[in-house]
Parts: structure tokens; sequence; C-alpha cells
């Protein structure tokens, strides 16, 4: 069994060690939380010992019933692997938490390239992991690029991307971010980030990305354009991407032509936490005109890294070679079925 | 003096109304209304005879203490020229009624280009519409497109453009639209119907178009990407720009980054009801990587009509006929001052 520790108990964090639990190879000693909170007690009812970064807060918790059992230090001796799901940013700063320690680090698409100097994406990239002591899974919004793009470039080859991001303002949960009213350029210079960030994955790959944030919780929306080196076959990509184990068709008949409505749809197909765990693309926006492809997709962003995260494990430690075996893994041991 | 109607007075009728008001060439005879209404009030605060759409509802608007100056129809016989400001499709169905009137008419851009069949941009093809008795303004979207297409044909000539409409729930008063928390597809399928739109003014641009609604009153926004017929100068981009009379530019310098700090800025100029006549281009995204173009502009749904409103009133009455010099009065008279 590999012995997981979850650093951020957070959005991702708490995805992952319930999809970690989920899996026959794989086993949480720990997840860590820096003050008590909701999730703090969520970890407790899971039965996740609970580690905390600062030891002398120990009797915070205890006072609030949360029972601790141990430092961030002790939690990292427990495992093989950790994975960080601290705030952006954060993960760069315990780098050498995990190196003194000795154990294997998956961080986070917050952090820059650099923090690991390889990023991820199971579908694209995943033997570059094997065996790598420091990985980084990029964003959700770079994974579902990569994801399409290469599912794409396979076929036809891709000449260019443009693609935009409408992105979310914050989490459903999240109750301090912004905007209430506006669409807020993300920013005003173009590229935004995404485009360089796929790069990191998929080096070959000309894209140019731009990005607004609007005032939404659920998921982000992207409108992919490809102009690929040979004219394409809609009925082929349909095809393709109905094989795919982490793209979804959301189909027309369902009627669903929001963000809202194919969250609903999750729930309503049992899926832990209404998660959209692949990108979900619209078929009835996908239009080949030649050599010119455009599509609309959905990607939640709490949701689609959690399952490259857990490949990313497997990768890591080396368990398992190739990569269609581990997505199959990760997807039938969610109980994952095909959204249309 | 072109006497004007203005059947619908509200959310660009009301505008259009006032800038109407502002110019030296026309003058308003009425406005209407279908029902009792803060707009009716306002009419009246404004000193315009208000007609209403069945005379038999007369004692209603008494009764709230608004004097009613007959019916729609009487309105017709006092004007050279009516405004349909009715809600999208109204107008289609108040075409025989001016035909009946025998007055020249102008519909908005919910109506089909079928209404008048010649569908108007100032910037774009003012001589079409001189001497013609029914013409459409095309919607806010499309006036903004084919502002910035126009400007940048004329000078590279373009191959073809790709845009996403980022558009406004609802507009700020209206408190009946959504969606609040979620990003619809507006279609789900592709182009969005501003592309044909944009070719019922501009029949020659290659355009595919795509469209999604979020949770915002503050404006649309548009990601304006276009192929180039030869390589372009962002500095020459930026100068045609600042001599265009109804394409502003938002300067870095003023640090705004979305909708919201923009009509703010607006509100800060002076300009009546925070409104942005011409397209807001963001000069910090403006993009040029050889016969690539792209940029990210503010469309301000309540606005950018209005002043083509204007300006086709005076080519329909043949009094004006060089469209540089209509808008160039339209924009004084209405105290027009550059963004950036």
């Amino acid at each position: 069994m590999i012995r997981v520790a979850i650093n951020g108990y957070g959005t991702i964090g708490k995805r992952v060690a319930d999809a970690v639990t989920c899996q026959p190879d794989m086993e949480i000693v720990g997840v860590s939380k820096t003050k008590p909170s909701a999730e703090a007690y969520v970890a407790a009812s899971r039965g996740f010992p609970l580690y905390i970064a600062d030891i002398t807060k120990r009797d915070v918790f205890e006072k609030a019933g949360i029972a601790v059992a141990g430092s961030v230090e002790e939690m990292l001796a427990e495992c093989d692997i950790v994975i960080d799901a601290t705030p952006g940013g954060m993960g760069a700063r315990n780098r050498a938490l995990y190196e003194k320690a000795g154990v294997k680090a998956i961080f986070q698409g917050g952090e820059d390239h650099e923090v690991a100097g390889i990023s991820f994406s199971s579908s694209c990239n995943y033997t570059e992991a094997l065996g790598k002591d420091a990985v980084r899974v990029v964003s959700c919004n770079t994974t579902g690029l990569c994801r399409i793009i290469k599912l794409v470039d396979d076929e036809y080859g891709v000449r260019k991307v443009r693609a935009t991001m409408i992105r979310r303002g914050g989490d459903p949960g999240d109750i301090k971010r912004g905007p209430i009213d506006a669409i807020v350029l993300n920013p005003v210079t173009i590229p935004s980030h995404h485009g360089p960030d796929v790069k990191s994955v998929l080096p070959e790959i000309n894209i140019v990305t731009t990005a607004v944030i609007v005032p939404t919780t659920m998921m982000h929306m992207h409108v992919v354009q490809m102009d690929l080196k040979k004219p394409g076959d809609r009925d082929r990509i349909i095809e393709l991407i109905t094989a795919h184990p982490r793209i979804g068709l959301v189909r027309p008949a369902t009627g669903i032509t929001s963000t809202a409505e194919l969250k609903e749809f999750m729930n309503d197909l049992g899926r832990p936490r209404s998660d959209l765990w692949e990108n979900g693309v619209f078929e009835g926006s996908l239009s080949v005109d030649g050599d010119d492809l455009c599509l609309f997709q959905a990607i939640h962003q709490e949701a689609d890294v959690v399952v490259e995260t857990i490949d990313c494990i497997r990768a890591m430690m080396g368990t398992i070679s190739d990569p269609r075996e581990s997505i199959a893994l990760t997807n039938y041991s969610l109980g994952f079925t095909p959204i249309g």
C-alpha cells in the first residue's frame, strides 16, 4: 500500500483524500490543517489522523474538540508521498520540508513549474513522472486544455490553439472572493498564464489564451478554437471524446446549456460533492469547418485535478508504468460512469 | 427640425430620447409606455409628451398621476421618424402601424434583419441608409464588433474573425433575469447569432462567434481575435483607435481591468447614466503576433447603439450625407470626451 499524506485539507486536499481512500493500492496516513474549521471536523469524521503545521496550537484544536495526531513533520515521517494542497505559493516554501523528510511530493498548479521541474497531465505525459521525487500537477484549467488539445493533436495535428477561459470568481464555499458584479480581465494583458502553462506539459503546442473572471462559483467555461494541420471530422472527434477516459460529452438530449445545470446533473448522477472529474465538452458546440475546430467545455475547478493527482502518485511510486492502466484503475475505483 | 417619436421608453428608448434632445437638428414629439412605471414618471419630468399603446388604459395612467397625450397612432401623426425601442420581436409587429402612418422607422437589433432589409452601423454603412424608410440599427454586441472589425479590415484586411461575447445576464434595473450563479452557453451551438449579424452589415467578413451569459449587469466583454491579410502593427492600431470617434482606449495607467471599474470611470467622467457609447478597447490587451491580432473590448449594452441611432435618423432623413459629419455632430452634441 502506498502511504499518502495530505498537507492542506481544503478544496483539493479533501477530495484527493477521499479519492485515495477509494483506491485499492493506497491509503491515507494523515491530513493537515492550520486551524480548527468545518473541514477539520470532516477529517475527523472520515477517520483521518489530523496533523497541524504549528504544534504550539495543539490546545486550540483540542479545545474545539478535534484530536491532534501530531505535527506535519511527524505526518511526513509516516508517508511515502505527500500531496501539497496548501494555498498557491505555499508549496514552494514547503519543498525543503519534504526533501528533509525524504518523501516524494506532489505540488498543485498554483505553484510555478520550477517547484518540481516537471508538470503533469495523466493523458499527456504520465511516463515522464515515473519514479520522480517531485512533480507538479497542473491547474484545473491547464488540465482541461491539455486533455482536449492532446486528443486533437494526436489525430490531426494542431497548428494553433486559441482559448478563452471564463473563470468562476470563487469556490462555492468561499465567501471572501469576488467579483459580485463585474467581468474582470484576468489579466488585462494577452496571453493569460494558461497558454505558457499548457506548454509546460505540451511544449510543441502553439497556443494563445485569454481569461476573464465572472460572478459565479460553478465551474469554469472554456471556448477552445484550434487550427488543425489537416481537415477535421466532427463525427470522428465525437468518437474520440467518447472513448477518452477523462473527457465527457454533454449530450444535446440532456438539454444542458450551462455550468449550473451540469453541476445539478453531477449531483443527480451521484457524484461526490457534485464533482465533474472529466472535461465537460458540449457536443452541441462542437463545430468543424475544414481545419477549424471550435467547442465549449466546462471545467470543474474543484475536481478535475483530483483524478490526475491519483495517477501521479502511481507514476511517481513506479507501481504502474502504463498511464492507461492507472487512469482506468482510478476511474473504476471512483465508480466513474460516463456523463454522456 | 427632425421630429422624432420614441415607441417604447425603456433602457434604449429613454437614452435615445435624451440624446435627441441634445442634438441641434432634432426634437422629441413624444414617447410611449404600455403601463405606469418609474420610467413614465421620468418621461413626464423630462417634459416629453407621453402616449400609450392601449388608449383604453388612459385612466390607469391618470390615476397614477401621469398625463396621457394620446394614443401611439396619434404620436405617429406628429413625427417624421419613429424609433421602435419596444422589446425584441415587437418591432416586426409594429411595422404595419408605422407604414400606415407614413413615417420612417428605425428598428433595434432585437428584430431580424428582414424587418427593414438594411442593418446599420454608423462607421460601416451610413450611406446605405440615406433616404431609406426603414432601417435596423444592429444590436450592441454587433455594433461593437462591426466598429473594430471595420477599422482593422480597412487597414490590413481581415481574413477571419473569431470572437467570444461574455454577456451580462440582465440590465442593472432588471430584477427578473438570470443567471444568479452559472455560465450559460448562449447558445450551446457554434456560431452564436452575432457572426451572421455582423455579416448583415459587413457581408464580406469571415467571422465565427461564440457567446456565454454570466451573472453581471455591467456591460458585455468581447474577446476578439482576427487573422489579418498582412502583418499588423500594434502602435498603428492604437493610433487608429485613438482617432476613431466610436472606439475608446482603456489606458493601462487607469489601472482598470474590469467592466465594474470602467463603469465607475464613466460615472466619474460625468457620462449620463454611466454610459459608455464607444467600444472600450483595453490597450493592455492589444496583442499583435504577425498577422494575428487579439484584444479585449467592453461593450455597454445600454449605450453603444444610442449614438448610432442618432446618426441613423440623419441618414434616413437625408439631412447629412457624410457619416463623419453626423458622427462628429452626435458626439459633440453629447459632450463626448475621449475615455483615454
